[in-house]
């Protein structure tokens, strides 16, 4: 793969930009409280594909600018809920049904890179689902309003948040904020183990995620990154069997170059220089599991 | 279904009274410390399958007098642990095994309806599983002391708690309490999570359930919350599995006039007024699921 | 089963022994910070598997040195990573990867007696997994600096850890952990969950595992705790198959000598005499699950 200029895409509705293996999405649509529309989607679900593919992205922060009136305040329905399908698929009949949230959702989930959500404003809706719930981190600003307010405006949970959001912080949280879609913040304990590191202003948000993906980029193995995300993703469906999955990886990896200079670089308490990569160094074994097709008929990207 | 009236019930073991979408059903064996006996199983067995019925029932909360001894001391075991099955079942033999416990959770863990424990008094066995782990939401005082002693009663967690708690908090503390068996308060790190909301004295509790109730009532939609509800408890194997459902049931909702109302009243600041009922507007899809029959012979309700 | 000896079982890599229904397993590599080897692989794989047989043995404790330089620093890699593996099983092939932390892991796992992690000074990589995941409990000192560094050393988190982290914590602690390699305290927001009690000094860790040891030694049913365990690790694939197993375990157990001795114990306000035995009491319905097998090869144990 020719190794593609992020500033070149075209995006209008976010800027990407690639730094020390650090890919910082930015939503920019502040001028329409960066409300999730077409072009969002198609922007966001472009540069997450392109992301997995390229090896030297390590990590890849979504984020807001800080002065937007929100980190994204939900789905633009300024057209009636009809926006959120595609026009073309919806004429197919009533099986064409993926919402692009969702859609989104598996994109972001199948990045085999680390991913950060850095919440620096208000969320809601999709805002709170596609746009947080498949990332690996999230870091949020204390005073976010946020909320799932799906029942109360006559549709449900989209976007497989009903999938993850139980698996991210348990039952009884999930069932509290889809169910009375309340508002809350960060702090509030229903939504509060959704985000691993919170802070006190706005500003703090973006910068922190960037130091903690500077370090990540810098001090681990893709390679190690890819498998492990893969065993967290699909484990084994009991223990034993996760015990034959993570053996054979632990095997694959303990194997390699990367392991080597993992050990070394530790011994000799330098910075390791890890050389594997996603592209041409994953063992034939990954994926162990079956990517289920999802898509009613060829996928376009 | 003509609208059951709840004071005509014939309940001896409940009080339940509904108004303004909202059914209280209270504990009345106040003298009993209100201990889990054949009558509390029936009537709550009968009274939360009738609320999910009634489509005027759009939360129900579970709660006892805030002078009561207890929010319920567990299983009523003066007459030993036979006391817990019914006669004639176990007379058929030993594969007529279901416990009234776990009949209850079921019966509560299906309700369509939003359900909320106010969990009021101190608590104890099965007026920790069934009286708490089916609902969506749980207050709690403070002060309550609450313990899972099964093992040290020679018996075992029941009313699919080993499924739920889980689920709810996570394995490290459903580990901790059902193979300790130790008292604790909802202030306890381990059993801290099961609780949304809690409160420094009894007398709050139900207040604001109700609260909460009489807001969910009369500003969501019930479609949009069976739904949901039916989402969280039946999401599908895998992320794929889930989008597949849940893009579906948001294309049905995204169609309907509840979902017409609910971005119209969203732009118009004003109260949204969702007429779906769940009696007549679900659609054949719901449910998606294989509903499970575990009864070993017909029932009778 | 012949009464084992703990102090004859010739452990070099740890002390084992057992008083009141307590056995405590010291990890006695202080000289080499208590690093993972093949000694301590085999002796802690040999007397989980001798606790789980013995009903004398009610509870294992797990422990340290409270003046030993770390709990379990990880793996002893001053061989390379190839000390892993065991060179014997190596030669077979690609297909011989069980890696030890894995095997030890299953071990813990499948321990039918009450087990606690009494993680009393620093822990890092297999001190991680192996050697906290599994149990049912763990205390630590809030001192403790903890991390699963495997993505910086090129390898991949082991030991079952992919599927048990996510079940203990939740998903975004696990995939904050594992994908970051950050060093921790118990006190950090993403770790905490783990740990169901914390203490301020290193003295008090094992003390205080000591005491909940004793109580659930002399108050519990050790045939109730291991159908608990059982439940709790074979819950049923829904909430319904739940139902048919707990309420026959609770049904079986309801009819015990147990089950009676713990009701008239609670009335006469007495401490309980189970007489019960996991060695010879459990009926033929358990296991209810299948035993999954995953040796490449007979074991020797």
């Amino acid at each position: 793969m020719v190794a593609p200029d992020y500033g070149q895409q075209g995006y209008k509705a976010i800027i990407a930009s690639l730094e020390d293996g650090v890919l910082t999405v930015l939503i920019n649509r502040a001028n329409q409280r960066n409300t999730f529309d077409k072009s969002l989607f198609m922007d966001l679900n472009h540069v997450f594909a392109l992301a997995d593919l390229d090896d030297r992205v390590r990590v890849v922060i979504l984020t807001a600018e800080s002065t937007a009136p929100a980190f994204c305040s939900g789905a633009d329905i300024s057209g009636g809920w009809d926006g959120l399908w595609d026009k073309e698929e919806s004429k197919e009949g009533d099986h064409a049904h993926r919402d692009g949230g969702g859609q989104l959702s598996l994109t972001i989930y199948r990045c085999r890179k680390l991913t950060i959500a850095a919440v620096n404003g208000h969320a809601a809706g999709v805002g709170m689902t596609a746009l947080q719930l498949p990332f690996d981190i999230r870091f949020a600003w204390e005073g976010a309003k946020l909320a799932y307010p799906f029942v109360r405006r006559g549709i449900v949970p989209e976007a497989c948040s009903t999938y993850l959001l139980p698996r991210l912080i348990g039952q009884a949280g999930a069932h509290y904020v889809f169910l009375t879609g309340v508002t809350m913040t960060p702090k509030t304990k229903v939504i509060a183990p959704l985000y691993q590191e919170t802070f006190a202003t706005r500003e703090e948000v973006y910068p922190a995620a960037l130091k903690l993906a500077k370090d990540v980029a810098q001090n681990t193995s893709q390679l190690s990154i890819a498998y492990a995300k893969g065993l967290l993703q699909h484990p084994g469906n009991s223990i034993e069997e996760n015990h034959l999955l993570d053996s054979r990886a632990f095997r694959i990896m303990g194997k390699s170059s990367d392991a080597m200079e993992g050990s070394m670089s530790f011994m000799k308490r330098r910075p390791p220089n890890f050389e594997g990569r996603v592209g041409k160094d994953l063992e034939s074994w990954y994926p162990w599991w079956q990517e289920i097709n999802v898509k009613h008929r060829k996928a376009k990207l």
